[in-house]
């Protein structure tokens, strides 16, 4: 994975503030230790499922999916896995209904995540399949260890994993929230660890990432109010749910008060997907509002040679520039240009990152470069990164509301 | 349709003065025509398709794609369709060839879509269609009279139709771009354009919309420094890609120079679905910097009886509540929850958009509702709504790129 940045931060004294408040913070927020895990009991939990079992369905949502769906959704075009993967995350009937059709009842195994055991939406769908299924041998539960989840879990005999101590959910796609699920599908996440891991390393040994990852967090910092949104734009459809991975880790991490002060800050994510999205939001980037960073994906070796053909269009002739043209060459040429086109343009921060092909370590990495880069610039906007108190408002409408009917 | 607003603008005039320009501007913008077109010419050359094609796959990207998408997405997973339909809209290989690998080469046919006749994209993905399918039977161009496109179409005897005069592509999704592919799904586009002529009747007619509209138009507008964001914050999976065309419409549309000035202006769009980004997006709404507005859209009736089955758990009791509660009713109190808990916050501008079931009249009248809100924004804050003079820029360096292969 490379980095490379078009723009440079003022403040050397925030880059060792914000490095030291990491390893400091490192201590006790759990997902750190992640990459260093043994993955020997998930590896052992997973060959338990019975080879019938051809679809895994997560019942989970936010961070107990979306970590997964990233992954799996990257993966998946590039590799035969061994199992399908389904994720029940809305409580939309047409949705449920939708999904149900695609899994045969008795060839699927439901991966039930909820760190608190109580979510709503993980329940509702919970009792709604638990009506049409109701062997306890077709379940895992996957929760905090003494959660009321994990008592019924025991109670009717299914199985259940524990999530790591001190891991939220939107970062824990490295821990058995993720790694469970992509294991049974056949996702190398030794490889998924091993990626996270060269990161990781890199950046407390203050190796090749750490400049990047300093200089970009306290460039966002420094000029958050200006440049109030980050946008992805990654060269890449299997990109596309780890653009809404990084939207709720982003978004859910530094939308806050901030700790020492009664304002409200936040950096506004947004996941973009070329070429299309050069058709669509470009434009605002281009020419709209000063307020936007933008950081481009792209994957160097697509290792695919599909290639546009050495065919002449009548009266379309000026497209033979395409002929022969590999289209993971073409589709490399677009972010490009629309690079350059950018750095024309005064006052759009930019910087790129490549990842060298489709593969668990590679997406590993960026997973993990994206958290570092979420905690120091939370650390450095002075909030406290790893909690969520603006969700529980709606939550406790909704309970006396249903308790209400 | 309802729509209800917790703000209000201030100034009248602005409002009187924007109503005036819509109302000269539909002389020469061509999308406002679109409702009342005559669609006899569509549903003919519709049923000259042969019964023995079962797939449409459109060739074509932003303008050429969102619109069709949006509907076809939406009213799927409620009506039996007659077509499956594709969109072919990225230069990456794996999609690409995921996407063939779900079309028999026997059973599809192609519409190539493109106004200019010369969009890269779909010209390199065409040609490598063509070069598995050369039958010229299997192919439909939609494209501008007179374009280097139409003439190519007419060479090889394919069939061709055309975008009506002064209609852009992120526009167009109500004319033969989003009506063609629509209509050979079976999507029943009569109904589509009648619900987009509801709106823009009571809209002109100063009827219901009509303030509601202005009022949101001018509220946007006059605080368009603060609200530099505007969420649509939809609850149905439904309307996932109805948030994807929302979001070129509103950003490609408004992300300009000033006409007037050399300021850079634009508001940007984000799409989101509950409850899902309930857990991702939310807290950064809540407790973020407050430069957010949000309409959240809510669908009335799902036509669905999907029930919460009363059953009662071990140990999770106090998920009872839910016993017996249809999913549609649930996440319309989700939706309801979170509105508010979004009212008792200071600061965050709400309205709420309620589309009485999922109809393509309805979804019709979203699509003209949010066409002619962007016409009425893009007046107030002075561009030139119908362009996208940005995009140029990346194009121009990709052409010569590909000369100096």
């Amino acid at each position: 994975m490379k980095n490379k940045l078009y723009f440079s931060a003022i403040s050397k004294r925030a880059e060792e503030k914000a490095f030291d408040a990491i390893v400091e913070e490192q201590k006790s927020i759990g997902y750190y230790a992640l990459p260093d895990q043994d993955i020997g009991p998930i590896l052992e939990y997973c060959s338990s499922i019975p080879e019938t079992i051809e679809t895994i369905a997560v019942i989970g949502i936010g961070g107990s999916s979306l970590g997964a769906k990233a992954v799996y959704e990257f993966i998946k075009p590039v590799k035969e896995l061994s199992r399908k993967l389904y994720f029940f995350e809305s409580t939309d009937p047409i949705n449920i209904n939708e999904l149900l059709s695609k899994c045969d009842m008795n060839k699927t195994h439901f991966l039930v995540i909820s760190k608190s055991g109580s979510t709503v939406e993980t329940f509702s769908i919970y009792k709604y399949i638990y009506s049409l299924q109701q062997d306890p041998s077709f379940y895992t539960f996957i929760t905090d260890p003494g959660s009321p989840l994990e008592k019924y879990a025991l109670e009717i005999e299914a199985s259940v994993l524990y999530l790591p101590d001190n891991v939220g959910g939107r970062f824990s796609v490295l821990s058995t929230v993720g790694l469970v699920p992509l294991a049974l599908c056949g996702i190398d996440i030794k490889d998924l660890l091993t990626g996270a891991q060269m990161i990781k390393e890199r950046f407390f040994d203050r190796g090749y990432v750490y400049d990047m990852l300093l200089e970009k967090a306290v460039y966002y910092a420094e000029n958050h109010a200006q440049y109030s949104i980050n946008c992805i734009f990654a060269y890449s459809e299997t990109l596309k749910y780890f653009c809404q991975w990084y939207v709720q880790l982003w978004g859910e991490s530094l939308g806050k008060h901030q700790r020492n002060s009664a304002f409200h800050v936040g950096l506004t994510p947004i996941g973009l997907i070329g070429p299309e999205d050069q058709h669509s939001f470009l434009q605002l980037i281009m020419e709209g509002t000063r307020d936007k960073s933008v950081t481009f994906i792209k994957i160097e070796d697509f290792h695919d040679d599909t290639t546009i053909p050495d065919i002449t269009l009548p009266h379309l002739e000026m497209l033979d520039t395409l002929n022969n043209l590999p289209f993971s060459k073409l589709i490399n040429m677009q972010c490009d240009s629309v690079i350059e086109a950018l750095l024309d343009q005064n006052n759009i921060p930019l910087d790129t990152i490549t990842i060298q092909s489709v593969t668990e370590s590679n997406i590993g990495s960026l997973i993990f470069y994206y958290e570092l880069l979420t905690s120091l610039v939370g650390e450095l906007i002075d909030v406290n990164t790893y909690d969520q108190p603006g969700v529980e408002a709606g939550k406790i409408i909704l309970k006396s509301k249903l308790q209400e009917l």
